[in-house]
């Protein structure tokens, strides 16, 4: 589509938001998967299947504190009989040379410490004397203070089956069995499953490194002085926040002014650490909008894939959009409104799920549900444009906050949801049902 | 409580899971605010409240691409009788000195451009022949490819009301009005508003320094080879996924052998970066347990406030658990136990509270809700032991994975909720309506 308007032959066409999305969405990958070490890896989405090297536990283990002792000499064995047996010393977790358990003796044992050969069960310290000859104990004195512990006689009180309180070598995952399946989003527990089979890195979706740029020579950097027409700019922050949130890497150029060689230039520039661009600003239909102007350029037109399309959405807010691709490595770029909640709504919309999407999920979209619209009068919506207002929701029902106007950004502030009003819709009444988009 | 184990007085004293919870957070206080720059402020907790200084919009501007113009003269235009107007120039966004519109005069004027003295409306573009002299057109032609844009005369096809398609100045906000108030979290949209606003920094909570530290001798790094009795460390990387899952910074200590002078200077050097310690393992009743025996030594016993104390909690998996303070700083400290799942349940019942009520959350804990019990067969569960058993789960039902083993790892990662099963109930039959901890 050329970026100069000419005059109109009737109306341009209008895509819908559906169309827009699968466009893009049709036009994005996953990025290449890349080895990452197991903490750089939270949240990042598993690329091959891992199998299970070495069953856990590796060994039989104790999972008390206790006695290591053969079933037949603990037989019978009572607080007023108890069973007297022979301490031939301590197995702590991690021993390497463990000692043996004949008739008539017991090893000390540490949780987690392999069970020593010709022991059959472990009792725990608490149905034992503990060595000092009295009654129950409730644990051991610390192995450095009273050393004489691991040696001596202990009386225990109660039997034992052959294995209890022994975790058998496998019973939690067997070698060669699957510990996750590729596409497995890695959280805490999935990272402790892997560490614990001994994969220190794996093969993961990288995070998407996302530049955001914003467009407008009136914009002004927070906390320097504003001049006659300038206002601050918002948008850079606002989306490389909202970028960062959607799990990538976000990146915020500073405001760009309203020139199209500075702006192709500062693209350019940035392209080397970007897997995608979104621009805000500089799409509509105005004598200064250079993001059109600029961008057509960056890419090749000539080559398939190359160039940025700019279209009207059957939308409100966020009516005029860009998307393609830029650049030799043709990295896709967004190119939002400039409008704050204009660009907000767009990002939740599209570029959100183009970063979930290139991080290799499943669930690329904010979740929607159905809410009771709680409002003193009705919401109008234009016909023919999918508006989606600022609301908050709860417990089924969502409040709108603020009115339609793109520039609303303290009603945005205090908005947990967006209200949708299809297409078709001019009204909708109080006490109706309408599609929310969750943005907690 | 003294680390030594003696001789018990019939049944140590269990501590409720609520208890312990209670004892913890009287103890922990929201970290002390800083100063941060918006983008390193997202996700954080607003400490003041936040004032507008200048109204949104700064100044009346157009909403739209198009002219302004005085109403009196588009008054009654239409498509077969356009006002011809002479246009004196454009009014960009941004533009230091914008024109004066007197009668029978227009300016182009860009969406976000500072309404012209002498306008008192808005005419889009698409409402004009836009200086061509045809019927009406779907945009301006860039500024830089035709200046002649700029000049000219310009047919309007239609009427405007006195600030039609104009952004009153302050219809956003006013100055002096609340933008946020404290307590706020900072997400996408709050972080647009105080840029909007012009503020490039906020005093908000800052995000913990959690360190993690894993104990025993047993343990290897993952990707290292295995001796016999030993195990690869995973607590160390699922307990730092985890406090960094919960909003912290997470650093990561290597597993420290179950030696209690090493164990004590390693925690001693860690101290600097700290704003909360965990440890795991060495916190029961064995001779090894070196957490017990270090810990009481770092903090002053002598002073209130210091030192750690360790408890048996009525739970399973969990039972033993140590909280305390430790330094000069008085940094607090949650000694977990050392079973993978174990440490896991109990960072997500007693850590993730702590981290998030430093950061200055009101919503500190995991969302909880009821579901129907869906099994084979019945879960049984200790009498006086609150239990949590992993589940999946799913639209009001919840599924056990694994079985109860603290050692269970692989089942963990397959789980996405914790089924609580009361102190009071030892079976739980399918069909029942259990309580659910949501983990996702």
């Amino acid at each position: 589509m050329s970026a100069a308007a000419t005059p109109a032959t009737g109306q341009d066409r209008l895509w819908s938001v559906d169309e827009h999305l699968q466009d893009i969405l049709a036009a994005v990958r996953p990025l290449d998967p890349i080895e990452l070490q197991l903490l750089d890896a939270l949240g990042c989405v598993l690329v091959d299947d891992v199998t299970v090297p070495v069953s856990l536990p590796p060994f039989d283990n104790s999972s008390m504190d206790g006695y290591a002792v053969r079933v037949a000499d603990v037989a019978g064995a009572s607080e007023e009989f108890p069973a007297v047996l022979t301490v031939i010393g301590d197995v702590a977790a991690g021993a390497a040379d463990p000692l043996r358990v004949g008739p008539g003796q017991a090893a000390r044992i540490m949780t987690g410490a392999p069970l020593p050969p010709g022991a059959e069960a472990v009792v725990p310290v608490e149905w034992t004397d503990g060595g000092l000859g009295g009654g129950p104990v409730s644990g051991m004195r610390a192995r450095s203070l009273a050393p004489e512990g691991a040696s001596g006689e202990v009386r225990v009180h109660r039997p034992a089956e052959a294995g209890a309180h022994v975790r058998a070598k496998g019973s939690d995952v067997q070698a060669g069995e699957l510990a996750l399946a590729a596409g497995t989003v890695l959280g805490p527990p999935q990272i402790a499953l892997l560490a614990a089979i001994g994969r220190g890195a794996v093969r993961v979706r990288p995070r998407p490194r996302v530049v955001v740029l914003s467009t407008g020579s009136e914009l002004v950097q927070p906390d320097e002085e504003l001049a006659d027409g300038q206002i601050y700019d918002s948008n850079s922050f606002a989306l490389t926040a909202a970028a960062r949130d959607a799990g990538a890497i976000g990146y915020r150029v500073g405001a760009v002014a309203d020139d199209a060689d500075t702006l192709r230039s500062t693209i350019e520039d940035q392209l080397v650490r970007a897997d995608l661009m979104v621009t805000t600003g500089g799409v509509s239909v105005g004598a200064y909008d250079v993001v059109k102007e600029a961008l057509t350029a960056v890419g090749d037109p000539d080559e398939e894939g190359g160039g940025v399309e700019f279209r009207k959405l059957a939308m409100q807010p966020g009516k005029p959009q860009g998307f393609g691709s830029v650049g030799p490595a043709r990295t896709p770029l967004l190119a939002l409104p400039g409008n704050p909640v204009s660009s907000y709504v767009s990002f939740e919309l599209f570029v959100r799920p183009v970063i979930r999407t290139m991080m290799g999920l499943e669930d690329v979209h904010r979740p929607r549900t159905r809410a009771v619209l709680q409002a003193d009068k009705a919401l109008t919506s234009p016909a023919g444009r999918r508006q989606f207002l600022r609301g908050r929701y709860a417990d089924g029902t969502v409040t709108p906050v603020g009115g339609a106007g793109s520039h609303l950004i303290a009603a945005l502030a205090q908005a947990d949801a967006l209200i949708v009003v299809p297409e078709d819709d001019t009204s909708v009444e109080p006490g109706a049902e309408v599609e929310v988009v969750l943005l907690g």
